[in-house]
């Protein structure tokens, strides 16, 4: 590992017009979790800091399935990246779209742009991923905004076409909602579709029956939430099977198509069929060249920096590490909060002439899924929690994590992507 | 005129089940302003009622400009139909595309399928309208949700692409926003322009400033919004003029492209220009084949009933109708809210076997524009406000009409229109 400190205290008595352009420059690409907590730990570094997004949002991902399901709105949870950095003036934000990297030269491509860096930090999240290409037109997932609105128009549009068919046999196909993959996003997924399909919409039609439409989630292995603790994933199966929700346990989808899934042998005819099984890292690791897992994430150092490139540092989703135990840290959140400001840290450490600093820990203090309106399970420093505790521990979770986003009085200002 | 009396009071008696398919039948096309009043309207009659419209929701269209400029979401102001009439026992909304209709017969064509009426109620709207239709590409109008995110992604990427861009001219271009038309829609999407280029977007970028951004409204009569009174229209120009937008009145548009437009004679070099100028009425009165006026309006009898067909009715910015002192009738809000109640009213009269009731009359109650968020204009019940006043005023009047949708709670169940 090299050690980089480049000094710069001298230049504070020059003007700030004047050293702008000789002060380091950071390139962080990617405003999701881990970037922009990379970006606010560098807010006070006296650097160049350039955070580049090819949207102009950042995205409160773990409410994504509401979105999906029409409980909220994609504005409610995302707010402009420009917004949020306004006040830290050594950051500018660019709306851009990364298509590679030159680790010699450090330099990053940008639209046909190249702009040079000292350090870079790649913070470019991950993909849904399927075991055939092809499964993703008929059963899409769950990781950016469009997503999310496509799948919300496609539950919907099933509903609007089930009130019209006159077809027995289309109507249950177009009231069949199969969720794969027993994770926090399936439970959440198919919990939230059941509160719609028998509380929101349960009075709007006339010739069908919202509250009949058959809501299957598939988990793979023994037991859904495998994260939690085997209670909890007890007791969210039996809150799911309260609300209606049809749990299959130990099922592997063999084929998924425009007709519905074919899972362990058996056929469920359905027009709506969700992905909510594995996830794939982002090209980062192309990029670089780097040695990856099977889930594409980055081999990292201790202290998250790209193996031979000390500038360079990999975080959140696309980083892949263990923790002390040996097991692969989740794509979650909270390890890309912890990673970005571990990061940021670090960086402004060096600039200001530090040594780098011990390996990055992650410290978790719990997990935690709802299940529907009136229930969640949550594991939350060692204690357990189910029912209602564990549903007012959720929601001042993410209350606590969305009053952190400068929404109100700013409007909506999502640009679609390209 | 013929008069319609169909009487239904004798099948109380008779189970609900039994007689449901002997009710008169009244098929409602669209549910805006018009459509759902006429529902609301019949809410209470011995009928089967069938709201048909393209979308699945119900759009608050005064305050579209709100969203194409990025201070609302589109789902703050639009609420599910199925939603409105959810406690209407004996109305059946259904999301589907009227083409035609047959008045002899009488039956809707939808979606290739066919449905007989007894009572039909046109309420299908009005396009925005070019002297040049080509211009539409280049200069989008605002009727539509689709309007008004595709307009707030062209104003929003053109700060981002001036952010970026090297070329001081295209920069220029690019920051330069005209707005066509100097009615209520143009001046209040002028004024909310001026307030997001100086106010939101102000300190959110490093390489422009978006306070220097040129925002031009043209008016091809002598003053901006004709309809108020000549002192409220003068307030509304220094109100406008103090925001930084340039008002250019006796202004005729010749020319359109993805340069800019020409206008009388000269050049404004622009990368979005926006169309706040006539509009055409929907082609219900092609369906009809009905006379209509120079705007696509089909000229109504005085109980706006289509001529030869009493049983079928047109109201809201698809009719034609004059007041009392012969000027046509406006396409806003009001209009078409007055209509569709006078027709549902006399339809449930009719039904119950009262006469046919006096002509329609628009009570005027007054008009309000606001200008930014500081100043508005409004005439109310003869009296002329502007300022403060009028502000809150037009505020109380949204708030009012905002809070009759019942979108706490619902979540956003918007569907794309294909």
């Amino acid at each position: 590992m090299v050690l980089i400190s480049i000094h710069c205290s001298d230049q504070r008595a020059q003007s700030s017009e004047t050293n702008k352009d000789n002060l380091p420059h950071i390139i962080i690409v990617g405003a999701g979790f881990g970037g922009l907590s990379a970006a606010k730990a560098l807010g006070k570094c006296r650097a160049r800091v350039t955070v580049i997004d090819r949207r102009n949002y950042h995205l409160f991902q773990p409410l994504l399935y509401q979105v999906a399901t029409a409980g909220l709105s994609e504005s409610d949870i995302a707010a402009p990246i420009r917004g949020i950095l306004r006040d830290q003036a050594n950051t500018t934000v660019l709306m851009g779209m990364v298509t590679g990297v030159d680790t010699e030269r450090r330099r990053v491509h940008v639209d046909g742009r190249v702009i040079s860096y000292d350090f870079l930090v790649l913070a470019t999240g991950a993909r849904h991923a399927y075991s055939d290409n092809d499964w993703e037109v008929f059963a899409p997932g769950l990781k950016k905004v469009e997503d999310a609105t496509n799948m919300r128009a496609k539950i919907l549009m099933a509903f609007e076409r089930a009130e019209v068919t006159t077809d027995d046999n289309e109507r249950r196909r177009l009231l069949t909602f199969v969720v794969v993959g027993g994770g926090p996003t399936g439970v959440e997924l198919a919990g939230a579709m059941a509160e719609l399909a028998k509380r929101a919409l349960a009075r709007d039609f006339r010739n069908i029956d919202p509250c009949q439409a058959r809501i299957v989630l598939l988990q793979r292995g023994p037991r859904i939430l495998p994260g939690f603790s085997e209670t909890l994933s007890t007791f969210a199966r039996t809150s799911l099977e309260k609300l209606g929700v049809e749990v299959q346990t130990g099922i592997n989808v063999d084929q998924v198509d425009q007709d519905g899934a074919i899972v362990s042998g058996h056929s469920i005819e359905a027009r709506t069929v969700i992905w909510a099984a594995g996830v794939m890292a982002s090209p980062a690791g192309r990029w670089l060249a780097a040695e990856r897992d099977a889930q594409g994430r980055v081999l990292v150092e201790p202290d998250l920096s790209a193996p031979e490139y000390p500038e360079v540092f990999v975080i959140g989703d696309t980083a892949g590490i263990n923790n002390e135990n040996g097991r692969r840290l989740p794509g979650i959140a909270p390890v890309a909060n912890q990673q970005g400001h571990y990061v940021g840290k670090l960086i402004r450490g060096l600039i200001e002439g530090r040594a780098r600093p011990g390996p990055f820990r992650y410290r978790h203090y719990g997990n935690m899924a709802t299940i529907g309106r009136s229930a969640a399970v949550a594991d939350f420093c060692g204690l357990h929690f189910k029912g209602l505790p564990a549903w007012i521990l959720w929601g001042i979770a993410h209350i606590y994590f969305l009053i952190g986003l400068p929404r109100r009085g700013m409007g909506d200002r999502l640009l679609p992507t390209g």
